[in-house]
This record gives structure tokens, sequence and C-alpha cells, in this order.
């Protein structure tokens, strides 16, 4: 099952190889992470999408709580979020099919951001089914390079968290 | 100076501690980190931004290189690529105030994710400077919460890689 834990750290060196060697120590392969700053230049948010049992993502969230530089550990519950992922696909194309391409970008609402003689590189966002949705259609025109950020997660809502 | 360096790994687990301890033991702190499967399932693409000399990030690659899971290492120029990022912002809204926040949302082409009573959830893609306008301006109405996914870099044109 996919777990999203949103972890608050303090911006120091060192803090993200130690969470994620905690990942790894136990074999859990982190299927996606992003780092970013947060609202104060001194914290920096950890979101990690992993595959793993309930009950090992509990040991591991013990164990995170114990690392210093930990500030904050949430897992994120999945019917009471909004779920994003940026991905920046590089597909192959020619005159012939160009227009076609332009439609299927129309219709996902993605946006054309470099063109070049024989490739176009598009910018989407959404939940990994749209994305998937929308590589599986590109996929049949030549897809050069695909470059994701990996998922990040809020509640919804007014909770301060 | 900030790099960004793009490196193709096989997606096992341990290889992201690896490569996060190699720049933390040379008290390299990463500025953001973003993880994410590519066109290919077994190789995952990391995106670093880590500000550093340029020596320096010349010793981390080549050491990068050594480890037996990273297949490929780019250092982007920056005069050649396009980057993104992507940025949920929560804000705190108000009947009086949220027709100017939508204002705003609509000159940067951001989108509005969810809506609560007293606060907005808002999307928004673009490069590090057109986010610091938009998060900027956010701040006079009070921005609960920031979350990003570190930045992401593909380069211009054609070339395969």
């Amino acid at each position: 099952m996919n777990h999203i834990i949103s972890v608050l750290v303090e911006n120091k060196a060192g803090v993200l190889a130690k969470i994620s060697g905690l990942f790894s120590r136990r074999g859990f392969n982190i299927e996606s992470l992003a780092v970013g700053p947060t609202e104060n230049k001194k914290i920096s948010r950890i979101t990690i999408l992993v595959n793993a049992e309930k009950q090992g993502i509990e040991q591991v969230i013990k164990q995170l709580y114990k690392l210093i530089n930990v500030l904050k550990i949430q897992e994120l519950d999945p019917s009471n979020i909004v779920e994003r992922e940026l991905v920046l696909v590089k597909v192959s194309t020619n005159a012939k099919n160009r227009a076609e391409i332009l439609e299927v970008v129309n219709i996902f609402r993605a946006n054309i951001v470099d063109v070049a003689k024989k490739s176009l590189l598009i910018e989407i966002t959404g939940t990994t089914s749209k994305i998937k949705a929308f590589t599986d259609l590109l996929d049949t025109y030549g897809i050069i390079e695909i470059i994701r950020t990996g998922k990040i997660a809020c509640s919804r809502g007014n909770k301060k968290d």
C-alpha cells in the first residue's frame, strides 16, 4: 500500500541522508521523494511516497521521531488531501502529428514550454492517474524524456499544520 | 553558485541514501531534491539543486560515478534548460479579500485546487523567481502552509539524453 509521509526537518546538511538511510535499512524503496524549503527558510519539508505495510511504516515513523533534526512527521490521509505532481515530457514530433499532439495537450490542460524542430517539451501537473493517462497517450508518438518531481500533498480545509 | 545535477539511477532501496550521504559528507547542503520514476520503471531520476563551488561539484560528480547504481550524471547548463517547480500554497482568506486573491491567482496563471471557509489552496508552477514573486504577494494575506516539489529541469531542443 502507498503511504504519503510529510516530514518537517531543519534545513541542514546530512538530514536527508539520515532519513533516506532509515528507509533503506528496512528495505523500503522510496517511490518518490520531494524536498523543498518551506515558508521558514530554516525548515525544509520532505514529502515521501513509499510502498509498504502499515506496521512497517509505523515503525519507521517512530524511528524518524528519534532523529534530532526532525521537527514534525505527518502521515497524510489519502481521503482528505490534494495531491499533485509536476512532470516535464519531451516528445518527438514531426509536421504531420504536431496538431494531434497539441490537441492532447489542450484536453489535459498541459502547457507547451519549449518547441524544437523535432520535439516538444510539455509541462503537466495533476494526480498520478491523470499523468499516467497523459504519458500513455504521448507514448504512441515517442517519448524522448520524462522528468517527474515526485508527489506532494496538502491536507484539505483549514487545519493549521 | 547554484548547480543543477540530474542523475539517473537504478530504482533500488538505498541508492538515495548513498547519494545524499555523499553530498552531506562534504558538507554540501542540498537546496532541493526531487526523485521520481522515468519512462523506464527500473530507472529513477534524481534532480538535485545544490549551492557550492564549481570545484567541489566536480569532485562530487566524480564520486557519484563510482557508485554502482548510478547510471548517468549530467550537470545541466542553466543557459539551455527549462526549469520548473510545483508549489502548493494554502493561504488564509475571508469574504473581504477573496476577490483580491483570485485576481493575483489569475495574473500568475495559478490554479485554485481547494476551497474552504477560511482558506484557499493554490497550485502554481514556474521558475523560482516567479514563485517567489507569487508567494511574496500572498504573504500579505497570511500563508498557512507552503509545499514545494523542488526544481526539475530539462535541456532544450532535441538532444536525446
